[in-house]
Order: C-alpha cells, then structure tokens, then sequence
C-alpha cells in the first residue's frame, strides 16, 4: 500500500468531528495528521474525549496557528459550526489550493448564494468558491464527487429525507405538493455546545417539535427535491427532538401519481438503491428502527400503505453522526481520493 | 361532608390501575373498597407497585371472588386488558345494577357494534349494553356523562387528537379529507405486560413507528370526527414509540378551509376551551413539550402556520397515563358522582 | 381557616425553586407572593417553566427591586446559588427580622464557620446569623424547627445518607470508621446551569462518579454524624451520575459492633421511624428503587445482611428534589409555621 | 492469507450472541458458518436482529439440528443460558473432538465442581469436562488460553473488578479482608428475556440494587482473588442496575497495606497494563466514565485517594457486552487460533 493520506479535522470538539476521528482511527488508507478546536487549543484529544485516551492523535491547535503549506495535508474535513466555514474554506484554498475539503456544515450546501442570504440573513461569504462546491449525497452525485475539490456534506435531517423521496420525485411518481415530512432526531444533532435547553433534566423523559413551520434545513429540501422533480417543490417539514443520542427518523406522508400505489412506491425504491451500499431498502410494509442503524452507515427505508387509497407512509432511519454527517464525509473522502467507496465504513451498527 | 363514595378498581396490577390508585389516594371525595389483579390475587398492592408500600390498602382480589352486593361500591373503574370488559361489565350490572362504572378499556367507545366486530374481529360480547354507554371525552359530552352510568372512557392518543381537532371539524374550518396525524407516546402506553419488545434495551436509545397504516385506535378518531363533521371522516394516523415513560405528542397537520389560516384555527381552538380546567391553549406559534404536562390532568395545545400558504400545524401534548387514562376516568368519575369536576384532579405538572 | 400565608421563593428559575412552587400550588394554607430570578427578572414564570402556564403565579422579579417591608411576606424560601446567600439572609432579616427563612443552600448548615471556611474556600459572610440557624434535617430536630427563624435545609445526599446511619450512630450499634457511602444521584441534582458535562449526551447512556474522596456534603456528614456518635467520625463517600432525572440512593456499607447482625441494625432503624410519615422502612431484606419515591416526600430504607458476617448494607432512596430539597423545605415551612407537618406533602409516588 | 476459520454461534437470539456476530462480520480471519437460536429456529437472523438486515448470515437452526461432523468448525461460541452449557459442550466435544470452544456463561468458570453445585443448587453436569477448561481472563492466564480447548470466558461483573484487583491482591498491596466492590451495570447485563421487571417503564427513570447480600457472581470472584492472593478472600460486593443498555462500573474501596497509598497502588495497576492491549489506565486522581468505553473492548481503570488515609478508591469501566462478554470472547478465539489478539477488536469506542 501507498503512504497514507494526510488528513485534517477542523472542530475536532465537537460531536461529528469526534465521530470523524473515530471512524478515521480504523480507516486503513488514512492518518489523522491535525485537530483543531479553538477554544480547546493545546488540550490533549483525551481531555476533550476521554474516549481517545488510548489513541496517539496530535494535540488540539488553534486554526490561528495552523502553518497549512508545511501541514501537507491531503484533505480536510470542516466540523466547524455554520457561517464560519466560508471564511475558512476561502482562506484555505487560498494558501494550498491543492487541499481537498469536506465541508459539514451548511455553508456551501445552497448552490444559490442568494437563496443562502435570505435563509440565514447575512450575505454569502465566499461566493466565488460556491461555484465549485458539489452537494455531496453521494447516492445522487457520486461522480461529480470524484472530481470535486470541495463537497458540501449534506445535512442529517436533509439525507434522511432525501434518500427515499427523490427516486420517487425524479419518476413522477408522488404527488409534490402534498409531501408532509415529520421527523425525529436524537439530541446529537443538536451539537455539544452548553445551552439550558440542551441539559439533560430538559430533555429526557419527554418529547417535543421545534422550528415549527420554518426551518433552515427546508432550504436544502427545496433545493435538491426541485432539482429532483424539475420544477419547484416546497415540502411541509417539522423536525422534533428524541431523548436519545443518535439517530434520525423521518415518516413521510405522500400520494402516489396516475395511480401508483405504496407497493409501486416501494418498488421505485428499492430499484433506485439495489446495489447502494448505504441504503437497504426493507421488504414491503416493514419500516426501520434508529436504533438498527445506531453507529453505522447505513440508511433503512420502509414503505407501507395508508388506509386512505393513494397514500402511502415511508419511513426511513439513519444515524445522524454517521450516514448523516461524518460518516457520508469519510464516504466523500473516499471518492475524492480514489480509495473504495466503502472503506473504514464497514462497521456493523450497534444494537443493543 | 358526607360519607366517601366506595370506589373499586379491577385490574389494579396494571399502570392504568396503579395511575388510578395514586389519583384516588389524595381524592378526598372517595375511598378505595376494592382492588382486583386475576394474577396477583391475594397479594398486597405494595408487592406490585412498591410505591404503595406505605398506605393502607385493600389486598388484591380475583375477579372471581368478588361479592359485588356486599361489597356495595359506588362506582367501579375498569382497566383491564380489552376484550374482556365487555363480559365484566355485563355480569356487574347484572349483580348490582346500581353501580356505575367507568371502563378504560377500548371496548364500550364504538357505538357501533358492527364496527366493534370489524375492528376487533368478533363480535361484540354485550351488545346490549352498548347502547347505554356514553363516550366519555369529558369536554364534548359533559352533559351525557352527568347522567351516565357506564362512561367508555377514552383512549390515549385519540383524546390527543381529537381535543384539538374537535372544534375545527365542527366549524368546517379544515379539509376533512388532508388531516395528518403523527403521533408518539411513552411506553406506559403499550402497559406492563412482559414481552421482549418492550424490555429497556428494545427501547432506550431508540425511535420506531408501529401500526403504520393500520392502528384500532383509526376506529375511535373515524367515529369521533364523523360524528363532529357532519359527515364521514378518514384520517392518516401514525404512531409511534418514544424512549421515555408517560406523554403523547400528537403532530396534525391541516389545511384551513375558506381561507381559514393558522391563525384563525388558533382563534377557534382558544375559543372553545377558554373556560376548560383541563385544555390549555398556548399563545399562538408556540408548541407544547410532553414533560410539562406529566402526571397531570392537563391537555397543552399549540398552533403554528405552515410555510405552505393556508396550511396549519398543530401540536397537542398530554399525559397518557392521566388525561390519556386515569385522571380523565376520574374526571368522569366526579361528573357520574356529582363532584366537582376537577376534584382530585389538581396536581401540577411533575417536572423535570 | 385563617389567611393564607404568604410565601416567597427567592431563586425560582432553577429546579428546586420549580419544585417548591409545584408543592405549594397546591398547599391549602399558603399562598405564593413574590418569585425572584435576577437573570430571568420580568419574565413570567410560564416563560421559564412552562408547566405553570394554567396559574396565575407573581411575574419574576430581581432581588434587587424587592420591597422587603412592603411584600408582607411570612416565610422565604431562598433556593440560591452557593455562597450568595448569606449576603442575602441578612439583608432580608436586616430589613424585615420577623420573617421566617428556608435555605437550600449549605450556607447555613455548618454550624461551625471555621469548618466553613475550610470546605468552602472563604470567610462566612453572615457569622453572627450562623449561631440562630437550625439544620433542618426534621426527624432529628423538629423541636428546634418549630422555634426557628432561620432553618438550613439539609442537602439531599446527605438526608439519605443520615437518615438509615443516624439511629445506629446514636446507638453506638455500628463501627463508626468502617462506613462507606456510595451514593448514586439523577441529574436534577446537579441544577440547571447550562454546562458541557450536564448536555443530554454526556449525561445519557452512560454512568460515572465524581468528587471521588472529596466533596464537599462530607462536611455536613462529618457534622451530623460526629454529633450522632459523640465522637469524631469521617466516612468513605462518594458520589455518582445516573442518566435518570431524579432520585438518590445510597447503598451504605457498615459493621455492626458488639455482635449486632444486621437485623438488629434494621430494627434499630424500623424502631426509630415507626411513627415518621415520611420514612419509611421496608421489611427486612428488602431493599428500594428511587422510581417508587418520584416526586414524593418519603424516605424509603432498606437494610440487608452482608454474606460477611456482622457486616450489614443499607440501602435508602429519595427524591432529591422533594424529601432531598423542597419537600423537606416545607415540612420544616409547615413546622415553622404551626401548620401540621404533612400538609401538602401528601402526594403518593408518580410510578411510573 | 489463509482459508477462514469457521466460527459457530450458539444462542445467536440474545444480546451476547447478536454483538458476537457484530465483532464477527468485521473479522478479517473467521466467517460465520453456523448460527443457532432454538426459540427462533428457521427464523432469519434479520428477522431478530434487524440491524443484520443488510448482511448474508446463516439462516438460525435449532440446536438438535445442528450435524457437527459435516458443519467442521473450528471453533464454536456458546451464548447459552446458565446450566445448558454443560451439556451441550460435552455433547458437543463427543461428536467433534477438535473443536475449539469459547463458553460465555457460568457453566465452566469454576473450578471446583463442588462449589459450582454449592452456589448453583445442582451437580455439575459435565465434571469431568471441566477439568480441561481455562478460565478465559486474558490478561492472566493467556498462556493457557493459547492451549485451550474449552475456554470460560469471564463474567462482565468480575472482569471488571478482578482487572484492577489482580495485581493488587498479587502484590500483597491490600487489605484482602476489607474490599468493598459497588457495582452498576447497564441493562443488556440481564439479557434479552421478556420479564416483568425488565420492561421500559420499570426500568428507566430510576436505580436500585438486586441481589444485595448474595449474587452468583461472588463464587467467580472468590476462586479468582483467592487464586491471587495465596489465601482464602471474600469481598463484599453489590450489584446494581442502571437505566443504560451497555457499561458496568465498579467503584472499589480498599484499604493499602505497609503503608501502600493511593498512589502506589495506581502505580502497581498502571505497571501491571503497561503493554495490554485492552486495559488502559488512567492518570492518577482521573476516573472512567462507561460512556468512553461503549462498544469496544477497552476497560478505564482510575484510582483516586480516599480522605481516609490509607484507603483508596479505584472505579474501573468497561462495556458488559464487549469485553464484559463478547469482546472477550473474541480475545479468547484469537489466541486459540493463533490470530494476532487485537484482531477484529479495534473498533474505537462509541461516544456520544
């Protein structure tokens, strides 16, 4: 085997930057070459996870003081929290224009920057670079990857939805105005940053929505599912918050076209992902559990009828740190390096 | 004041039953003359639910060795499994047709007996009863419930949806035809019986849809709209598990009808339960949390607009165990008896 | 029945301050009149707990805008941060020394400042308030407590661990340099501040302890128990995380002296609460569960033999925030006011 | 690379089993040639354990069924019920003597036959079988191991108090009269049967003790001290169960011996693991959390000075399922089939 590729992680304090280095560890054709995480700067990776304490994994560095030519890094992943990245990414391909980037955040994932600008507020960074950003569901844009410098990593929620709706949505074969997304996600997704509503006595034993009605995620829906069916669609979307750690469930409500019922929905599906081998569609009227998924890459798609003639359910479970962030990142990298798609992906999930 | 009201409660080992034991324990209308368990006869209650440990209680009895005329209760609470209430209740009003009861069970709710068979795949096993029974979802059929002397007492999910959706129905201000209904409850919900889908680790960490497309609860919500709209009502419901103990939160999304927007359903839900102990309707764009209404008799209820134009999303939240079971059977208790009706009933909300 | 008493709950953003409201929502001889909150001033109390939206309840205010003289109050209830409140027990009885004070915190409860000093890192800031303190641990001292302006509420560890080791130090029944304490505690315990190590997923799915070999409740122990035995004593104490909300339980490790077996440990123990209403002691070898406590005000004790003989294990579980914190504020309220002890503390256990 | 070996599950159907095959699929030297499950015979694995869903794996047979000649497997995994496996491994080696076989549950740990039907209530079903077992503690007896034919792997419970105590009880470092072990494990510890007190709602949401006094696990612990110690030692030990499905901590009091403080003893400890693959330590004062061990095969081991001089506290964390069982197990296989014995059980650990 060749050397290795030098990989860097930007936010390694944060939850998909720790699930990044723990899927990177075993990953036989890369080496974890830099973390950073700017308020834990100069702290040992144990420190922040102690879960790392028997690995050697270089020492936490401010982004400040990252030298990126002598760094020589072949990629680099951005676990950065939103609005940050643009500038970031900038300066980087600034200094080693050479450097691939997968970029977690929703940062470049709006290929119109004006549509970026009016969903989060503030003008577009770095909008020279937008251009060259590819939307990274790799089901979907696997070859455009392979020759991308930067991918923008889809959202959790966002790949969630995706997956089963868009074969159905490119077929014509569901009604798109009448697309109503109820998902559920596990507190992860919420990052790690220290907020009251995100303690643990304001979180277990109850459930609840957020972002009723309006939500920035519905921008990357409008976008790929418009792309998907050739003309606009807006979808209804409420995500809400499982007391759990990992894991993202989306039960999807739509009525199939001229005729179609659950059973010609599930076989589009199941087609569309026959040899994917991230997305394992389940047989007809069984629909997944998060916790089957839990800590893998994988995606589980369900599809079942409605009593109401015409509508079906779809249900599909991912686990948003892996499939929904960081994993699909290290699927990216692979691509974007030459290496098999599915390499250091292999972990069976964890259940119980 | 006068002597207690004896009250009896028949299938005291199960949550519902042990719900209804902690509600009756500070109720100071009521005593406590009766508790049965088939399978745990003879056993103090504080063998089963060691929170009773230090109160004095009947000792736990067979159905069979029940003498009701010398027991001389004044109302008779039944949770037990579904099925065999029907028998129960039949051979109780035939020994001492004085006493009123209240069935949590599913099985007086359908009116119609045809559609009690189809449902449940049997045939109704006192039909003849049925008729007397008045559905006992206290904010609609308060009257009827006063004079009652078997309430079927509603179910868990349904009184979630249906308290919200009850008043738009009746007002024609939604689509009957597009109503959504995605729901997720605790696990008390599915009781306490023993099989391996329900152990911690089946559960914990984990989310899952059940019943899709199919669910006997359908029967309870058709009837139920039916009967407010005016004509026949069929819903899309999902339900789903949530790792937690107690709480419903029932996700409905609607279409105003007329150009009715989320606003002006808003106005009209606030509007029916303005004077109601037990609704409470959040100020508009606000949504309900499951834990801030646990272990009380209390029903949250909150509208938001959808971002498609003339599409509502409302969300209702109550405790399965208390408004969704026991503390609603009490409600209808105190009504049936003449109590006042938020007797017994005014714990706040346990949290966090 | 006389005016109600008028009641202030001096830090009601946090989760004591919720509980004391919850309890005395539905006390029939109070009423609630001021509610402070310096960071959550103006705002109403449904804003920072929404389970209290049905009530009317006092808008929070900054202490610093209290009229002392003009608010009228009977009793305080000071559920402040660590080290604030002896700065504000005299101001308040500075300004108004008739009114009766509750303190949660530890401010108050070492009776030596010395001692307070030591374990708190700095001077007492009220010592000349220290000597009128009573530590309101009720079983122990009720008699104090009813003549009491000012009572230091005892911590929840330490409730549960003094109440099974306090009739056997007095007896000289056990060896008082062979305790070990290991003390399990949910995460109410460790308030609402919003902190990396309290986020659910830090907290969830797993179990650790902390403060291993020092924490500061040892000092109260050292107090309590030195008192107790009429000697010097120190224990092994060390205390954990469980991902729960609520509940302490302490397994306590003792040797019984002059061939005490541990039966003779638990009837020394069953003797000394025989007529207590809120411990209770379960037969022998028998042994509780924090659930079966949830939200109530009892202590349950249990005690079991060692397969080592003349040792014995204690096991005794409570509700942190209610037997642990503001139940036990108001059975001391209700002593200091004449009221009976047990008035709306009669809530049974929310199981599950 | 050679031919794979061919590995047998017996009990495919529990939680021991399914993370068996979990750690096995990603094995690059074994496949899986044979799954039994006795209840679930004919079943698909998938239809037990959906996360298996996307992967080949033999159909699940009954045990009866099984023709040991023609499956000629190299070695076989038994994740049976206590008191089965005797009889099954000695069935088992009549037919096909140069298996190899790793047994999870009790049935071969001890030693000693007699105490086996002391502390089991039942003669040994295969004495003279268990002559040739090795008692499967890696870090202790891996010379053996390698030459094992029938290796009983640890129980979860006592691998995690022996790896920290072993070298101390060796050392002569401390008091082996005074050990006071407090044990907390996470769920799966109890297996996947369908019992009352395992469901959801009995379990979440609180915490206790079982088996206080007496556990089956304490003939494991005493026969392994003793073994170390040169004498006859008996430990105190209680069990308890957390609301988690995976991770055991101990929390361990000891007295050092000829003056040996905290620091020494963490210093032993740390010499005795410097090279183990599976047991790291932590600094001195630091203690593990289960979190930071899930789903690998890594025990934390932290030691902490107690107030008390001359005591100290030693907490040690690993995963029940992984090296609690399963991982171990593997461990166990690696060394029986000349693998290198990291093999397959690299996985880093699961957080959040």
């Amino acid at each position: 085997m060749a050397s290795k590729a030098k990989i860097g992680v930007l936010g390694a304090s944060g939850y998909t930057g720790a699930e990044l280095v723990r899927l990177l560890l075993t990953h036989p054709r890369v080496e974890i070459a830099l973390l950073t995480a700017d308020r834990r700067a100069n702290q040992e990776m144990r420190e922040v996870f102690p879960q790392f304490s028997p690995y050697a994994l270089p020492r936490l560095t401010a982004m400040a003081d990252v030298d990126w030519l002598a760094a020589g890094l072949d990629l680099v992943f951005c676990a950065l929290p939103h609005a940050t990245t643009q500038k970031v990414v900038k300066l980087i391909l600034g200094q080693v224009p050479a450097v691939k980037i997968v970029d977690l955040s929703a940062d470049f994932r709006l290929a119109d920057v004006a549509a970026y600008a009016r969903w989060y507020g503030h003008e577009h960074h770095a909008p020279e670079i937008q251009g060259q950003a590819v939307y990274g569901l790799v089901e979907v844009y696997r070859r455009d990857i392979k020759r991308a410098h930067l991918v923008a990593n889809p959202g959790c929620y966002t790949t969630c939805a995706q997956l089963p709706l868009l074969p159905l949505l490119k077929a014509k074969a569901i009604d798109p105005d009448e697309i109503v997304i109820d998902a559920k996600s596990g507190m992860t997704g919420a990052g790690r940053s220290a907020k009251e509503e995100m303690i643990f006595s304001e979180v277990s034993e109850g459930f609840h929505a957020y972002g009723v009605g309006h939500h920035r995620h519905m921008a990357e829906l409008d976008q790929e599912f418009s792309r998907a069916a050739g003309r606009a669609v807006t979808v209804t979307f409420t995500p809400h918050l499982v007391p759990m750690n990992r894991g993202i469930l989306a039960t999807i409500y739509v009525r199939g076209r001229r005729g179609r019922g659950a059973e010609d929905l599930h076989a589009l599906i199941a087609k569309a992902y026959a040899r994917e081998p991230f997305v394992h569609v389940l047989p007809f009227r069984q629909v997944p559990q998060t916790r089957h998924v839990r800590g893998s890459n994988m995606t589980f798609v369900g599809v079942a009828p409605d009593r109401i003639d015409g509508r079906a359910i779809i249900v599909s479970a991912l686990d948003n740190l892996t499939k929904g962030a960081s994993g699909q990142a290290i699927q990216n990298m692979n691509l974007m390096l030459g290496f098999p798609e599915t390499t250091g992906l292999n972990q069976a999930p964890l259940f119980p």
